[in-house]
């Protein structure tokens, strides 16, 4: 007999059916002899629309009158997934953020959680209860509602895991687990077995939309297990788990793929210390989310920095490069939004020296440009143009042995 | 400078348009120098929606997860209004019950309220923000989301005004006041200006459509004039307050009309005593509603009872009736779904003793039998057949000179 965090995304929860199929699936769950704590998103499209709502009625939206207005999603899905339970003969009782004890900071539409006080929960699983939480939103220090923001789901699912001391957290979703690329780009992808914490976190950072950085990040600190599975055909998914050190690795386990983001450059920056401070410290303040960094060694006491942020931070980015350009004396800043970029992922990586060498011997025969480089000990990223991307992916995807038989 | 607490029902915040309406309502009346506490229902036809939703996912229906999922109405009601308010440059926060210090008892779908704890409402206050407050819910004593049943959001605004010493508490609806008869019946019903909390109840009892009669009761023992007000047109509406023994009452104020009750008879019921009790008591026991009671003195040791239920409570009260009929040697049963009840309500009729035979001299002279009689020191009800309703409410509201010029 398990503890079993089921944590079910918009999709999965999307209408009566699909709420009917869940609670099947968490009383068989139950039936199996195991004790699970349910955590649901808002259904479908349910957040758009309150979003749509808001914009008609002001364009002032107060952060915290934001998390109010958005918490009702999860609200409506967690009662009626607890009815769905109930009408399968297994009590269940639904608790909101606050009721399951998520203690967040203040930061609106962007907590982040402090502090968790399960006692409603361990008292509902003592009563032969499931308890049915609402994802994505906590309660302030200040008692107000508040939400967690992007993968919030997914974040409290974990905590929850995390502070019951959980065997697993499942992660139902509308894919059958992680693959090896986005089957969309690469239709040969194969999903995975097993992939340790680490080469997920990669793969967050990297462009794969299955799981957010957040959420693995927390899971390993806390040593959850994850599993991603589907809610639309049950198979098993993936797991999600600490690297174990008696196993072989996969040199490369995934390749992934991200064109949502823009190329910054300042050409003609004075090659001295604190110019580089200067200019990611500006960007920082404005909240500026910077991703890859690359600065070249100079030539005539010049050099150049690229780095790329999101596209939705182009323009405030764009402005602080262009005021820094003045104060520095840098020559030209340039804005590209074509860009993409094209990773490889792989615990492997550690030990085996030919990859990086491989990775562009394949760009090359595809003629495709790299534009920026960036690796980590079991990444490797490359800037590519963006319509390059997905040729690159199913490039890089046959030449690493990752193709489907 | 006043403390105002304004309730908007469901179709006052039907839809954006009328929420930025009332918004710029809420901000003229603060710019007039009045502090205000807005209390809000769930938008027009969502709390349908939900109910529509719970049966499409369940045929159980927890009233625990019932109060949880209707609660989501209010808090996107709400949230949308205090951003609306914003956007008309006057701050707002919204506040669940729980937040707003609604303490309520257990019984969910129809809590009732114990106590209320302002202190967040009063903090707002002081900080010149408009509290935004969640009609219809509360939290219990154990701490679970809770709603106060039909007309649960005018109980709120009402309990809040208490609670806050407000000076009134205006209640914004669809219609423009309370009228002398349902204008929908008698087109020429005259708006009323002032009506006493008394009278009000009576016309809330006997199928007034307005107010319910908790929250009219609610206000007069706090004390709290209420005033019902359009949303639509915004004209001053109908202020119900204490009786004003200076003042010259109107004999009768108002014909109201209800054909939402059944009635059911016991023939042949010995007439000793403890046969009602036995019969009332177990209504009760089964949670049926009786309104009208009426026991003829009987001949022959034999006597009737007829009372009056509201149709959806029919069918329990009539097992009951066969069983307590076995039970005590009644001959006959009977149910009749075609009755009405048409009833005078007037402060001034307890000094006017031709009232009673004006009504039944106008009902005889268009031909409409009465089935029963109950009276209130101001207030006589007449049972007729359904289908006569309208007419005798419109000779009636002619006979007692209440029409319109």
């Amino acid at each position: 007999m398990a503890l079993i965090v089921q944590k079910f995304g918009g999709t999965s929860v999307g209408d009566h059916e699909r709420i009917q199929a869940v609670a099947e699936h968490v009383a068989r769950t139950c039936r199996d002899g195991h004790d699970v704590v349910v955590v649901v998103s808002a259904m479908g499209k349910s957040t758009d629309d309150l979003l749509a709502l808001a914009d008609k009625v002001s364009t002032e939206h107060p952060a915290r009158e934001m998390d109010m207005l958005l918490t009702a999603g999860e609200r409506i899905s967690m009662a009626l997934v607890a009815m769905a339970i109930s009408g399968q003969g297994v009590e269940a009782a639904s608790f909101t953020g606050s009721q399951a004890g998520i203690i967040t900071d203040t930061d609106h539409t962007r907590a982040k959680i402090l502090e968790i006080h399960p006692g409603r929960l361990r008292a509902a699983l003592d009563e032969g209860k499931v308890p049915v939480v609402a994802g994505f939103q906590g309660m302030s220090t200040e008692k107000d509602v508040t939400t967690l923001g992007r993968g919030g789901s997914d974040v409290t699912a974990v905590a929850l895991a995390a502070a019951l001391g959980a065997d697993v957290c499942e992660i139902y979703t509308d894919v059958t687990g992680v693959f090896s690329a986005d089957p969309r780009v690469v239709p040969k992808a194969r999903r995975l077995n097993r992939v340790s914490f680490d080469e997920m976190m990669e793969m967050a950072a990297t462009g794969g939309r299955v799981l957010m950085l957040r959420s693995v990040e927390f899971a390993r600190r806390h040593g959850v297990p994850l599993q991603v599975r589907s809610s639309f055909t049950w198979e098993p998914g993936t797991w999600i788990v600490e690297e174990d050190p008696t196993m072989e690795e996969a040199v490369v386990s995934a390749i992934t793929d991200d064109i949502s983001e823009a190329k910054l450059t300042l050409d003609g920056v004075p090659d001295r210390p604190g110019v580089a401070a200067t200019l990611f410290r500006q960007l920082a303040v404005r909240g500026v989310n910077v991703d890859m960094i690359v600065q070249n060694t100079g030539t005539n006491g010049l050099t150049a920095i690229s780095f790329t942020v999101p596209k939705t931070d182009v323009d405030a980015a764009r402005e602080i490069c262009d005021a820094v350009a003045v104060e520095i004396g840098a020559t030209n800043v340039t804005t590209d939004t074509g860009v993409g970029r094209v990773s490889l992922v792989g615990a492997g990586m550690k030990s085996s020296p030919g990859v990086t060498a491989l990775m562009f011997e394949t760009l090359y025969e595809h003629g495709i440009n790299i534009e920026m480089i960036s690796t980590s000990s079991i990444r490797i990223s490359c800037v590519v143009r963006a319509e390059k991307v997905g040729e690159a992916v199913r490039a890089l995807h046959t030449a690493f042995g990752l193709d489907a038989a």
